[in-house]
């Protein structure tokens, strides 16, 4: 574990937001960073100056790996699980809702609510390597309060695969040909290039088309306010069970060996 | 024609509940087959010692060749047609309600309503060359009963594209590409390593977790009971038209030459 | 530009009718071909002599460039605007409703609404090389009215990233695995054998079944009558905002040049 602290930045330069978040552990999500990063991505959605949202993460490994196991292992009722699992709720509902379309920048693995994250995005453009792993049923819970942003952009097949099959990695050309993400290439460099050209022509393109497409893209996800909730209150019953918390300690024990 | 008789059998070992059925012309199926293969699976959702459901068929050829011709061919009334069609229905409604998660081993082809039972698994494994076909409208029917689990899986495209184009295999790997079979693998080896190392994972996983994800996969598909019950309708009225008897003949007098 | 004249054609054919659109530049479309091609689509609908329809266009090269530069660029008004695209929603509406399996023989590369009538289509048969680009964006306006044939037959995911990035190709390839075209060859030889192989295959299917599966295919689409309407307004407010009118001036002094 390195010494470098958790953040979540938002610049804007040219019409384009950036919203940074970073964790030390592998890009893993505690409350504080779930909250800060809703925040800004609403922010950003109300701030005129800014066209598009570029979503990214610090460090050149795991662009997220979910929940902080942390975090999770100090849960001990119900409520505070809840309250805790409802921070992805937060976060992908204000992707939802923030009016401007959300490009994600993929540059490592995603894990359990980072799968989230890259499906909420309007635009994900990834690396090879970026390999996915639905991993809550792993931990004894599920992907209860990211299914609903999965199944949308995958459909109930992959969807379902991955959160059953919870310790299989599927790999990012799995995940470039299921539509998980919209573009896929070797280098870091290609990826930025990529994320780069769009920006440009989004910034460019009629605010008022971009505002109407984000509209139609989302039509129909009007309940899921409500529904991450009602989501996350089922996560938050199973993360104080049993199984979840032999599970979250075994982990927690490996990575810190 | 063997002298094996077709069966349907249940066994249950270390939490998990395999369910073989079983017919001597390539696993097709009667309305005895049928009946007992939902009341099966439905007495395993039942089943406290039963954590995970694996559906599988008898033999090492066809994994399913759907309705039993020799039956089709003795309905000569619209309401004995929705009774017989209706237990596809039963079957799949009961893996959709069951409660457990359904595994299907597929170790070789899939006609009509065997790409319907692989479709209504919430997981395949299939063996390459377990190729498909949606061979109902070249019988003078179409794959109504089971469309609504083939849709769910597969998006409407690849259902439509199946069932317009009857004649037409498609190669298990474009089955796992679009979604059907989860994995699929060379050797009946590799599947069966695949189904248990699934299996013994699930049976070990928080059985809450596992009914949670049940429910929320199954979601939306609560009018399932009625539409397949009126879709058993529309197949039992065409089955005695015109192109169903002659199709029907013409393909029982090629299988038993 | 050639002086060939743009035109519409209807003819039955044992059973097939093929309805052909042709205009010269590059079979892009101005309302009088879209207002033809949605009646002559009825009319086969409601021929009993048609028992399938072949949708095509005419020439080696475009399948269909998309919307009428020529007359989105003489457009003034917003009521206006959304007459012009509810020329693309009577199309789409009239694939949907005639009653008949459509099949769309696509010869080369789809533009905008060339690749919401692909889209429409019940079975596309594409050759190779025949790319595709929801370019809506680009000229300042958005995939609206053909967005929900995309987003039924690719998903959200696919469709909003074909109208995100709107200046990138996207391959016949690309196109096939998506689910956009059922079959791609890479000759038309191929191509229209395969269209002739499904066509005379469905002319000698069960006229009844063939019927039922239209209904089912297209369940839960009955609001799109009001929908595409909807749509063509948003539209035809924004093909006469600044953005749209650069952009289209620019294109069109790039096409004349």
């Amino acid at each position: 574990m390195t010494t470098t602290q958790a953040y979540v930045n938002r610049s804007v330069e040219n019409g384009t937001c950036t919203v940074e978040f970073f964790h030390p552990q592998s890009n893993s999500l505690p409350s504080a960073i779930l909250n800060k990063l809703a925040e800004e991505i609403l922010n950003a959605g109300m701030d005129p100056a800014t066209r598009v949202i570029i979503l990214r993460s610090g460090g050149n490994k795991a662009f997220c790996a979910g929940a902080s196991f942390d975090e999770l292992t100090r849960i001990d009722n119900e409520a505070d699980g809840k309250i805790f699992f409802s921070g992805f709720a937060k976060v992908i509902n204000a992707i939802r809702t923030c009016g401007k379309i959300v490009i994600a920048r993929i540059q490592g693995k995603c894990v359990g609510g980072g799968v989230g994250l890259a499906a909420a995005a309007d635009y994900s453009i990834a690396i090879k390597g970026a390999d996915v792993k639905l991993s809550e049923l792993a931990v004894g819970i599920g992907p209860f309060v990211v299914g609903p942003a999965i199944e949308r952009k995958m459909g109930v097949s992959d969807f379902s695969s991955m959160a059953i099959d919870a310790s299989m990695w599927r790999s990012s050309d799995w995940a470039y040909q299921r539509g998980l993400f919209a573009e896929c290439y070797p280098g870091i460099e290609e990826v930025d290039a990529a994320v780069m050209r769009l920006t440009e022509f989004l910034v460019n393109s009629s605010p008022d088309a971009l505002t109407e497409m984000k509209k139609i893209f989302w039509k129909g996800t009007e309940h899921w306010s409500e529904l991450l909730e009602e989501r996350a209150g089922i996560s938050g019953r199973l993360v104080i069970g049993e199984h979840a918390r032999k599970a979250i300690a075994a982990a927690l024990s490996k990575v810190s060996k």
